[in-house]
């Protein structure tokens, strides 16, 4: 762990020691670089990491303050672990529907990044949450970034098996997110009828040095899922 | 507008005239540094508000890249000024259901940060985009910040009357998400059919000190309606 995020641990363990609420205010930086006797540069790195991990607000002039979303049990979109993360007390399995190899389609050339007919791994999944259905995931992964991938390897974490056994750093992702009426096929993995409500959500994920790694699109189960986001103030200036 | 404003504004230009693509890389801070003649620190805070907006993305050691989505009209739920700014080449109407001054119910209590029957504006309000209703918006806004509210007020902007009539700082804003069926009310209003699918999106806008100012719940039509969210990796040090 590097120095600043030992820092960031330090001030959210103090956030919560305080019972810091939404809005409360926090030392302020020199306080906190007095405290914790680390250069400036390392609290201001820290709280950067903070602020867009939404844990806190700075308020130029004003101070620094605790941002806490009041409600549990959302899948955080800001959070690139997805709902491995914003779902981690609960006991998550996958069953995998179908793993192949296939060729990029037009769709796929778009979202990754391929030339018609480059090799992709296709991955289509039921996860469970506590047992219950309540996603389908379509993944698909270009060859030449994951060289190989198995039904056991499906059936646990992707994303540990990307990062950890083919050392990709994923970086970030951008979600496309929109409701429709589920499709037969669909509504009998998720346990549901044809037609019930689904939140959909595409998403492309990239490397650091902004390479597609992975395109998903989830339909999700409407009663088991609820998802958060944070906006901020922007500028106007960017209007055009 | 502030001088990092606008270097961000011209480094967002060198991107638009250059046309980068999503990864393509930016010159080094040292460069833009020497290009626009300000200090260091301005370039930084500029790409900092870039960075926020999901603009660029930084790698240390590596590099300024392109941050860009490709995909066009979608609803930013990053920008607080939500479909008013993502949706802005559209044109947009208002037509007012409802408009009371209410007593704190235990819902607004606990996401407006109220006593028990403190006085509340609720307005309702059916959205049009080119003409089709795209949503149906209940706001509620506690009567100690926002004094007046009027008919002619919530037909425009409701955003604009709070920021430049009565000079409040709406500073960020949580979303909670979920799909749900349609009521037969709110299907009347969207032109749809009772049961047919909504996204449902409830949000909490805060000031700059972390005051809650307004509190929404939004139901979209699923046709009319698609959402954009961005994600970053996150350090697992905040997981417990």
């Amino acid at each position: 762990m590097l120095k600043y995020e030992k820092i960031a641990q330090k001030i959210y363990r103090y956030i919560t020691d305080h019972q810091l609420q939404q809005g409360d205010k926090l030392p302020s930086l020199d306080e906190l670089t007095n405290n914790f006797l680390v250069s400036k540069n390392t609290v201001i790195k820290a709280l950067e990491m903070m602020e867009k991990q939404g844990l806190i607000y700075q308020v130029r002039g004003s101070g620094i303050f605790v941002r806490q979303p009041r409600r549990k049990g959302y899948i955080n979109l800001m959070d690139l672990q997805g709902f491995n993360s914003s779902l981690r007390e609960f006991d998550l399995n996958s069953q995998v529907l179908a793993l192949d190899l296939i060729p990029a389609n037009e769709e796929l050339c778009r979202n990754l990044d391929l030339a018609p007919g480059d090799p992709v791994y296709y991955v289509n999944r039921v996860r469970y949450i506590e047992g219950r259905p309540f996603c389908i995931e379509a993944s698909y992964f270009p060859q030449k970034l994951v060289p190989y991938l198995s039904e056991e390897i499906a059936t646990s974490s992707l994303f540990s098996y990307l990062r950890q056994g083919l050392g990709l750093d994923i970086h970030y992702v951008d979600h496309f997110m929109r409701a429709r009426r589920l499709h037969p096929e669909e509504a009998k993995h998720l346990q549901l009828k044809s037609g019930d409500p689904t939140i959909v959500i595409e998403s492309n994920y990239y490397l650091a040095d902004g390479m597609p790694v992975d395109f998903s699109k989830i339909c999700y189960h409407y009663n088991e899922t609820q998802f958060f986001s944070q906006g901020e103030m922007t500028s106007p200036i960017f209007l055009d």
